[in-house]
């Protein structure tokens, strides 16, 4: 069984890598087609007329592909990866036949004064293409329990 | 045609409401399959053991679907909604049968010093459902173009 990490096991400046996973045009446009349906999301011809100058993924279609990656192979938090929220940029555009990983980065670890089982985690999610160009930020805001008395570390 | 919106037509305090849409159990399954396999979001059974209480839909679900309503049934940004970021929360999970809509103020609205043709806006988008929770916070950096020098408003 892989161990799972709680409030105590997380400190500033603990890193995560995840594997890697490859977005295809047609999973852009899928996902455009549900959630985002703007021209230069939609139809390369479009696109290349657009401030984006080619077919370019829906930001949220970024966003929930990192989720992919950082719940299939993200730090495992205890009970779950449960953000409360965070700040998010979109600071390239994710392309056709991008290859993307997470890199994680705990920057804060706040135990809870009123709830003494959890605590609060800011961690900074990087969301990485093959050219090392930061297709998003996200810098979560994630609820993380402690280590129930009596569980050995 | 719709009149569409430039940077000049903006400013704070304006308000627009878009259309609702109802989201069912079968939607929140389907996608937190595909971007965000965890049990709350999974499965009724496993959600009622869950700090959720219930089935609870990806944050990044509602994310996406917020997106859809702004896109169908938002202001209609000249150019299309791009963009570069923002804060997010989701202070009340989004369950299946949710009615949402989302309740939109512009906040900012920044000409862009190095290039006059554009600026940034910043919109809090308030997602709720049908009692009215907010289910998600987005405050959207949005870069918006100026109306072209000639064209009528």
């Amino acid at each position: 069984m892989t161990p799972v990490l709680y409030l105590d096991d997380l400190a500033p400046g603990q890193t995560h890598t995840t594997p890697t996973l490859t977005v295809s045009e047609a999973d852009i446009i899928a996902f455009a087609r549900e959630y985002d349906p703007q021209p230069f999301h939609l139809d390369e011809e479009a696109a290349r007329q657009s401030l984006f100058g080619g077919l370019a993924a829906s930001g949220w279609h970024t966003a929930a592909l990192t989720m992919r990656l950082i719940i299939t192979g993200g730090m495992p938090i205890a009970s779950g990866t449960v953000g409360l929220g965070g700040e998010i940029t979109w600071p390239t555009p994710m392309r056709p036949g991008d290859r993307l990983r997470v890199e994680s980065t705990v920057l804060v670890v706040t135990p809870s004064r009123s709830k003494p089982d959890r605590g609060v985690v800011a961690v900074e999610n990087l969301t990485k293409n093959q050219k090392d160009e930061i297709v998003q930020r996200f810098v979560a805001k994630l609820m993380v329990p402690r280590r129930p008395a009596g569980e050995v570390a």
